[in-house]
């Protein structure tokens, strides 16, 4: 499996919201595909894991308590299984019809949570995770910022990933800054703590200057 | 993800059989195991895909007629995906503890069926099997050779896989023969259609020297 360069749909805009949990990411992501479809454009609001009947059982599996342990790599495979079947029937042909795919969490997740947060080597993990998504990058990811204390508090009941240490998810959210900071036109990082719709209007302002790949219907 | 060279336990005693659906796999490393546990040997008998708890249901997953279509890279994670929980949890432990370890199918299986018999590429499918699998590789594989119409005939009612083509079921077989032919010190090619005490006893006399690796109770 040899390195390759990332693949940039030359139809359609990937974007991607990115971040720990609490961040505010499902929020945003919802209201770009709001603003985009009012404003004529065709664009869909997925997520991973779980956003297609496979990926339903998957995600079952990995965020369920009741799966109890399984192995750090078994874990970043059924993630990876997830997003080969999520890239291949659902964001790469909305790609094709030119439709803006905007997705709650995709390869970088698995970087940041099975790659920084496990023990695993994350070389490899990449290469597992490039090999599933045939290296489609999206042509922004929009990483929530937020210090995982914060993002953490909000929950009163946590699944198998909440639930891990705050030092786990100190080494997601440093993940999360590394890959941000090696691909500055790629991504925009955002302060998850900042007014809901300033956020917003920086997502908006971020974003258009990439629709003109984008159909409107 | 670099090519690495393959990883032969050093306590224990790992042998897999692998062929076509119907050659007698299941059988014969029933066979195997209990031989050895009345020899005095500590054996386990176990298999691919479904013998852990995460397993079963990536088995259901893989093999139900009802999963419908899923892409070829999604289907060769939740193989790679099993096999990493069987290592990590079933077959290293066992092979620590001294045991015979007997599989009833392994990463030939994932090379022949998601490599070979798919559209996928052989060397990338193989990359993330060795991945899984920590590159553990059988001190023994005993390939049960079948034509596979031969095989199919057996049975009334087929899974996902054994309801593939016919060319999809010789591209498998053709596949064993290369990894076989490749690196005959681990193999061992048995035609499936012989006696099956006679493969019963050419199985145990290519065993019985690999014995001094394994434990007595």
């Amino acid at each position: 499996m040899s390195s390759r360069p990332g693949v940039y749909a030359e139809a359609g805009v990937f974007v991607c919201f990115e971040g720990g949990e609490g961040s505010g990411k499902s929020t945003q992501s919802r209201r770009l595909a709001a603003w985009l479809v009012e404003s004529g454009y065709v664009a869909i609001s997925t997520f991973e894991p779980g956003d297609t009947e496979v990926g339903r059982k998957l995600r079952e599996i990995v965020l369920s308590p009741e799966t109890g342990e399984i192995s750090d790599r078994t874990e970043a495979l059924l993630y990876a299984a997830d997003k080969a079947e999520h890239v291949d029937t659902v964001v790469q042909p909305a790609l094709d019809r030119g439709a803006v795919v905007i997705t709650d969490r995709y390869v970088d997740s698995m970087l940041a949570y099975q790659g920084a947060g496990r023990a695993l080597d994350l070389g490899e993990v990449e290469e597992v995770a490039r090999w599933a998504t045939h290296d489609l990058r999206p042509h922004l990811t929009v990483v929530l910022d937020l210090e995982p204390e914060h993002g953490l508090g909000r929950f009163e009941e946590r699944d198998r990933i909440e639930g891990e240490s705050l030092e786990f998810h100190q080494r997601v959210r440093a993940g999360y800054l590394r890959m941000a900071a090696a691909d500055p036109d790629h991504y925009l990082v955002l302060d998850a703590r900042a007014d809901v719709d300033e956020i917003t209007g920086q997502v908006r302002a971020a974003i258009a200057p990439l629709l003109r790949q984008a159909v409107r219907r």
